[in-house]
């Protein structure tokens, strides 16, 4: 079985909202958690102001279609709702180098 | 002693740059592992087109200043030449939830 692939998710949040973030992303989360092909996640705050991202989620599925399922099944966008002001960046990604 | 820090850089690389970066950044990494507080590193790239960097580092310091240090040392700037005309996007983390 091939390896889990993981998920890096990059946002936009300010400064002053980050404990409305992290309310909206557990939220999302604990949605996510019931999903087929989830393995894990781990949400990181920069510990210092001028990062251009103050919050980064490093998650792994099992496959890329595992995802994808996932956030299109009919729960994930009002789990999701509380995220949708923070612009995201996310990508599938394997590791090449270590 | 506290928990390593999490540098998390995510690079904007056109996608037939690909081994080009790699390159660039394989020089880097080695002169980055001699440095005091260097952990260990884990480079990751994007399974799909599209996604807003092809590139994302993870890497673990043991502190800030050990990680400052390093990019301010003597040898940082000709170590990391090539990775020049790369756009990146760097910040340290903590874990804070999961």
């Amino acid at each position: 079985m091939a390896e889990p692939l993981t998920l890096i998710n990059a946002f936009e949040v300010p400064g002053e909202e980050a404990e409305q973030f992290i309310a909206a992303w557990e939220k999302t989360r604990d949605y996510l958690a019931t999903q087929p092909g989830y393995v894990d996640t781990a949400l990181h705050q920069a510990v210092m102001p001028g990062a251009d991202f103050q919050f980064v989620n490093i998650a792994h599925w099992q496959t890329a279609e595992d995802f994808r399922a996932a956030i299109q099944s009919p729960g994930f966008l009002e789990s999701a709702a509380g995220l949708a002001g923070y612009r995201p960046h996310p990508g599938l990604y394997q590791l090449v180098r270590t």
